[in-house]
């Protein structure tokens, strides 16, 4: 068994027990909620991590690019919603990756022109294809209003197409990140649901069956009142958590479970600060959290074997490859001499794992695996 | 010949003419002040990016983590400056890495306690360790001040253990960033430069030789009125700048030279928006270019054909996969169909290019080579 001492940093390490009780209150929400969990694996991107969420060695999941549908298709995953919108340079490969594995990999699309460009590309001989209509639930980022015209026009030019089938409607309220109150939230998973639920409602008017109807981001998730009319809940950043995450109150510091192992490679004592070898490649420079928790700097500086926050220790300057930690008073450069460990708990978790290949896994204080990362396109 | 249509977005794009332009420019100004060039493949992290640079099959490098130090050693350079201040669990790699391989891979400290770590490591029959003492030239970062007492302390530490040599000194006057006034940069270009040189002459005065007096950042060796003293200049981002080095004038925005590829997903007409399939991952979170290019964003949206920018379109709001792109009106729609190409140009392109894993090369308008990066530690 390794010691943490033993890793080169900066790297990523994760708590297994953290992972295993993250993942499991989220399946029992989805459970108690009534409706499946469709994990989004763009947060750990591995193929462990998707198993541990799903409790399972396989099943639904969300991925947000063709790597990651190809990376978990190979690994025996076969009900795949990628849910980025559909870049029509992109189709074939999709079809590519259904044909070869078998695996359904679902696409989304807001347009009668992409709906268009999908019944074009199915003539050409492809089959299978599996389509969802993304809804716009008060994100604004893309997706149609449940109640635009073009949704019922999409359906039909999805219905006219040989090979392809129109499988449902799928909303992602992202802006639920964007507050601290859980009443707010509250508001915004309902609303997100009943979104979703009034789309799929106006399709089946249509005529079209709409099977699936999919919700989701971590917050919303946990804070909805009931998902009644719902049938997949998706979610990612609860495997790990972050400080955007404790910062609106949807976790606590001790959820956290991934953090970026660091070495003190400089005391500036004139500038009081300590220097770390994380810097933004390691951490990013997402500063997310500092909306509701302004002392989050670029992630809190914590003890390397327990994980907790050395308060008020945070990283406040990064340069690519060096970061700066102010300290309070000159005793902290007793207690973390130079060589000293510290681990970095993530402003925003999928920022920065993304600049990692995989996890060293820490288990009763020992590196017990190391689970490979699928980054890229 | 492949064309730009071929390629899989989101994905990196350099331009050779332009990449072949900024090297020799900066060759050139190293030749005019009489100092080698030991460009920082920090930024590219290629070895035919670093051919380039260089103008030659290898030569001097800087880096900025073992794992580049490794990558371009097994590619025959031998003579590599790792410019993070070491950590003392890095140094059996390093030395691993000379022993394997014959290169000298040079570091840095700033400290006594780290020195007398060093002196300790080569006590256990380690040779050939070559340090150089980081001097604080204005930036805080790491770094003694060069009248610091520490100085002729640690390189008597140094000097006293067998198997170490003290080579000299190093700076790194990252604020040269912090304006977009060339009077400043060039103050700050020579305190970087006798910050340097008087640390190298108090050593000397104490007896010691220090051949090296490097210094460098792309800003402060394009604006220095003269380098006498210095033996090396380092810098990195000026091989394919980027929004962050327009801001501060001190490039156009004809001399980008790497871009993201992206394909336009979405039309969001009520919040009068296109999306891009680049989002965070793909273009990094630094929004250094907004300090003075407001409206910079994320990154400037471009003609895919001819990387004109589209003014005054940028990518203003990110999300892992998908960027956002405002429009002032409607005929943008028409202008960038759903599925069209652009290219963005990053904000700041150390963090953009370290996303991918590497550079399709454009010349005349096709792709004709793949190059690929060193990511990670």
């Amino acid at each position: 068994m390794l010691s943490l001492d033993s890793l080169e940093t900066p790297c990523l390490v994760v708590d297994r027990h953290r992972l295993l009780r993250n993942a499991q209150t989220m399946l029992a929400r989805a459970r108690d909620l009534g409706v499946a969990l469709r994990p989004h694996v763009k947060t750990p991107k591995s193929v462990e991590i998707a198993r541990l969420s799903l409790g399972a060695d396989n099943g639904p999941i969300t991925v947000s690019t063709l790597l990651e549908a190809e990376h978990f298709a190979a690994h025996g995953f076969d009900d795949i919603l990628y849910a980025v919108g559909i870049a029509l340079g992109k189709l074939p490969r999709l079809a590519a990756l259904q044909g070869r594995t078998g695996a359904t990999i679902r696409f989304v699309l807001d347009s009668v022109a992409v709906a268009e460009a999908v019944a074009a590309f199915a003539q050409q001989g492809h089959s299978g294809l599996q389509a969802l209509i993304e809804i716009d639930s008060g994100e604004h980022r893309s997706g149609l209003l449940p109640d635009d015209p073009a949704l019922p026009e999409i359906a039909a030019v999805l219905a006219d197409a040989p090979g392809v089938e129109l499988v449902g409607v799928m909303t992602h309220a992202g802006h639920s990140y964007g507050t601290d109150d859980p009443a707010k939230i509250r508001a915004i998973a309902d609303a997100e649901r009943d979104a979703a639920v009034s789309a799929a409602e106006t399709l089946r008017s249509h005529g079209h069956a709409c099977p699936v109807v999919s919700v989701g981001s971590t917050p919303t998730v946990l804070h909805a009142g009931h998902l009644h009319g719902v049938t997949k809940a998706r979610a990612g950043v609860y495997v790990f958590w972050d400080l955007a995450q404790a910062s609106r109150g949807v976790c606590g510091l001790h959820d956290i479970a991934a953090t970026v192992l660091s070495t003190v490679i400089g005391h500036n004592r004139q500038a009081g600060r300590l220097i770390l070898d994380a810097g933004a490649l390691a951490l990013s420079k997402d500063v997310g959290a500092n909306n509701f928790m302004p002392d989050a700097g670029y992630g809190f500086v914590c003890d390397a074997a327990t994980a907790e926050h050395l308060a008020p220790l945070a990283v406040t300057e990064v340069h690519q490859e060096h970061g700066a930690v102010p300290v309070p008073d000159a005793s902290w450069f007793d207690r973390l001499p130079i060589g000293s460990l510290v681990r970095v708990m993530p402003n925003h978790t999928c920022m920065t794992c993304a600049a990692h290949r995989g996890y060293h896994v820490l288990e009763n204080g020992e590196v017990v695996a190391e689970w490979p990362r699928v980054n890229g396109w």
